[in-house]
């Protein structure tokens, strides 16, 4: 790989769901080969022996095409053999795996015993099914996310699948996210001097894009970067699309809203992009705001909204670095 | 488990397909929580980091009324997402595994990992599927069958599976047999003054049968146990039925035929039962030689079968052990 590849690319920093659903709008409004998703690994786990990563494999298939459209995570003519069979072996059958989706599982847990890093299954695995953008986890190396709660500590899976997130949390850390290495892909995108954008997707700002930021040098090398970096809100109209957003902000005692997201994102971001029901609440004036319809429904959603936030970064080049609301 | 489940008990060797259609045939022909089944363990192996007994599944399979009546192994209603999903992936495919067989792999060696052994597993699993006899693997110790050909040596499901048997025998090894400890409940079992019968099972003589009599302390065991041991041929007419017994035969120097089976059992047994069509044919005259049809087709054929071998059984009840040919 040589360091032209970056020239005009786009780093999309994703969780599961959400973002996957913004990278299939980028693939259809930008050359594919210039898309780089960064996944969140902070909610990977050991489960039944095998090492699963959610995020990325949701952000996998959906560059592979394969993704299953209706639910937004698995894969596509997925069954459920497996898990029939499981139950009826007394197995443990609170992660819902299907017998496509195993493959991935099953292939990524043999070749870590081997030795290879997540980036080189990722990567092997993304050239298998024709992919043709990059897919890059935070980090090779260990991150998980805890949540502090008033049964004690939970490991994400069991608060988010396993409890559906009822627990109100007192406090999130991502164990082993200080000393994690940044990718070194991510790492030499992000110092590229003819980077196109950084963009935040619409994913939870706590459990998806905060994993991603906690990474050593992360944060340092976004704000440092040449490149505009875009926000696309995870709220519209104080909701959350999907998943524990909301719960959260009231949690930790923040007014669920757009302001909630530019705050955690303060000094970080260039813009942002809400929902156009938000243009005019939002309090903060600073980053700069933009506004689209926000919601994804159909496959020309996410197109468009790929789009606007394409012609949001647009509005920044060129400008000097110094100008930008973050420096 | 008290001596007393051990009255009337029936032990049956066996290996995978051909075994199993005996074990079925069995389950109708006895009380079943009478029935233990012994599997070879000598074909196990270690495949995309998964434990896979294929012999102890196809008895369990069976015994469980779960099995895949046509092909003789595997699950009833059986998908196969998962291969094909792991083609897609790169993965390795000359090993078939179905999605449902493959819930057991993973339970397995989740549950192996944590350090149950195999005769633990397999009892958990037949109780979650039902089952009311008893299976147990050869040892709990690993023993591993490799064969010396010309391309040197390979292990089994290299020569089984992935080269069809092609190569020719030039040695059979159990590796570890010597040092794999006696199953504790087939110990008890062996020794148990009421048991009703040791059956030798219609499996092939060299890569089923004997890696079993292989394991430390089992021949002995059975040349001493007071019930009669009695073995069905896994030849008709000097054809297997199933897999390369014959081949194997011939390539030993054997003519292919019930002689050759009966030679391998020598000292060990007190009769053979043979196909109607060998019944005058047989040249050894000790021990005594039963007929009965031996190709089972139907459940009607297993059934009749495993009630001819237990008319056998019958003839030696009461006898003195002293008077019988092994002795």
């Amino acid at each position: 790989m040589s360091a032209a590849d970056f020239d005009d690319a786009v780093i999309v920093l994703s969780g599961g769901v959400g973002g996957a659903k913004l990278v299939q709008g980028f693939l259809a409004a930008m050359d594919p080969a210039k898309l780089i998703v960064v996944a969140n690994t902070a909610d990977d786990f050991e489960h039944l022996g095998l090492s699963i990563s959610p995020d990325l494999d949701t952000l996998m298939y959906t560059l592979a095409g394969v993704h299953d459209e209706q639910q937004g995570w698995g894969r596509r003519d997925e069954t459920w053999s497996f898990m029939e069979a499981l139950e009826g072996l007394g197995g443990d059958t609170w992660f819902r795996l299907g017998d496509r989706d195993l493959a991935t599982h099953v292939e990524r847990t043999r070749r870590r015993q081997r030795g290879e890093t997540l980036s080189q299954i990722a990567a092997d695995l993304c050239r298998q099914l024709g992919v043709k953008s990059r897919l890059l986890p935070m980090s090779d190396d260990s991150v998980r996310t805890r949540f502090k709660t008033a049964e004690g500590w939970l490991d994400f899976q069991d608060y988010f699948v396993r409890q559906r997130c009822a627990p109100r949390i007192e406090e999130i850390r991502f164990e082993g996210a200080q000393q994690a290495a940044l990718q070194p892909t991510l790492s030499a995108a992000l110092h590229h001097r003819r980077l196109r954008a950084v963009v935040i997707a619409p994913s939870n700002p706590f459990i998806s894009i905060e994993p991603i930021l906690s990474v050593g040098g992360v944060r340092a090398a976004i704000t440092g970067c040449a490149a505009p970096v875009i926000a696309v809100s995870p709220i519209i109209a104080g909701r959350a699309v999907k998943g524990p957003t909301e719960k959260m902000m009231r949690e930790f005692g923040l007014p669920p809203g757009v302001d909630a997201v530019l705050h955690r994102y303060d000094g970080l971001i260039d813009a942002m992009l809400v929902d156009i029901v938000d243009a005019n609440t939002v309090m903060i004036k600073s980053p700069q705001i933009f506004s689209a319809p926000l919601l994804m429904r159909t496959s020309e959603d996410k197109i468009l909204l790929a789009r606007a936030v394409l012609d949001v970064v647009d509005r920044f080049a060129g400008e000097a670095r110094s100008t930008r609301a973050k420096s």
